[in-house]
């Protein structure tokens, strides 16, 4: 399978190191950006590379867009026409925004949080997978299935709801995590010691629903506490946050 | 070392037999109904049990109260006196709460998540100590050492916030993890996807600042992402929470 790689940021470098160790290391990769593309390239085992989109190979089996969702529409527009499967890797951009530049098309969404600092091994990274025609949806599938054990179907419509949740489980509680950070430096404390409470929260989510699992002031409405808690706040939005949580909690564990 | 538990609840229970595997049994434990005493005995290998206060020994070295804030003041005003060492288990209680009864007294916080259904290793949680004299904090430093690796001394003050940051750093983010499972159920989604990135974020948090580990559309204000995703969120409850928690990582992110 010949792969061009569009994109050479932290999941466009993470992917194709985890499609090379797989025997299936793109044939040429795009940068906007010589140095990013030669960088990309260096550790591919120098696989061409160009920063021209025109220069691209017409005869690619799967175009793989690793961009941001905000230049997508633009790289499209200017790509070469061509008989291949184009995919991207986002989870909160449509499937149709390939419909006016190709015919076989669809997605190939990788749900983690990449960073440029850690590795992250593709093996447990659940794929979305999507194709405009059942065949390139297997194909898809296939392919994810060598990465990763797994894989999952998830029509745009329901993509949009798992990015949305994923906001929630990950960017905000990452948020948490440094506002839990602010709260423990003002008054002394090291972050490290909320580490083993962090990862049983975590761990937890694997052994039981979440809903079963919820503890502390808030879900036994202990107004108490909360009031006590909440007059500790001087920031007015970490305030906003603890109320709000509190009052979710509440709503979530007594409903009317 | 004599101790005298009272309590029989999560954590008095998770305490005790913990204790017991360094050797450290209680010689007698105190709960308020019959039932929840014996069961706890007779995981102790039968250890003396009593639902009447005044019946607990007078010679015990060291009384730990592991029961809910809300009741340690009328137990506390029923307990025989003695010259025991006095402590309680919460993150949220002064620590002269007992000065009114007791001469020695302190603080034996072990900060994690505890759940019936879950058996919780004590070596990896920290605990907060303190007490009414250097001696007595030795005593109680000593003692946590002995059950994990991690012990820390912590005024009442600082308490009060350690166990703010962990409202945010676990139960908002258990909350947070509930209201990704609504979504992905609603959707047809099955939560099982949403692990790896869980368990990611978790571990990031150990591996680097969360500040820095922050991604997302919010910490780039995407507002068409956060628009788009916002007006996917039909409970108003939720979509307070995105909007809050998007604004909050924004401003974190971009001081004025």
């Amino acid at each position: 399978m010949k792969i061009i790689l569009i994109g050479a940021g932290n999941l466009a470098t993470q992917l194709a190191l985890a499609l090379q160790k797989k025997g299936l290391a793109p044939a040429c990769i795009y940068s906007r950006t010589d140095e990013s593309a030669r960088r990309l390239s260096e550790r591919l085992h120098h696989t061409d590379y160009t920063t021209d989109l025109a220069q691209l190979p017409t005869d690619g089996d799967l175009y793989i867009f690793a961009v941001k969702d905000s230049v997508l529409p633009d790289l499209l527009s200017c790509m070469p026409a061509n008989d291949g499967l184009w995919v991207h890797t986002a989870g909160s951009v449509d499937r149709e925004v390939f419909r006016p530049y190709a015919a076989r098309y669809g997605v190939f969404y990788p749900m983690q949080t990449f960073s440029k600092e850690r590795e992250v091994g593709f093996d447990n990274i659940p794929f979305f997978i999507e194709a405009n025609s059942e065949d390139d949806t297997r194909l898809l599938h296939d392919l994810a299935a060598r990465l990763s054990g797994k894989v999952y179907r998830a029509d745009s419509e329901q993509r949009k709801y798992l990015h949305l949740a994923a906001v929630f489980a990950c960017n905000f509680t990452n948020h948490l995590y440094t506002l839990c950070d602010r709260i423990l430096q003002e008054h002394g404390l090291p972050f490290e010691a909320m580490l083993p409470l962090i990862r049983e929260t975590a761990d937890k989510a694997a052994d039981m629903p979440p809903f079963d699992a919820q503890t502390g002031p808030a879900i036994r409405y202990d107004r108490n506490i909360i009031a006590k808690q909440e007059a500790l706040l001087d920031d007015p939005t970490l305030r906003e946050i603890y109320s709000l949580m509190s009052r979710s909690i509440h709503e979530t564990h007594n409903p009317e």
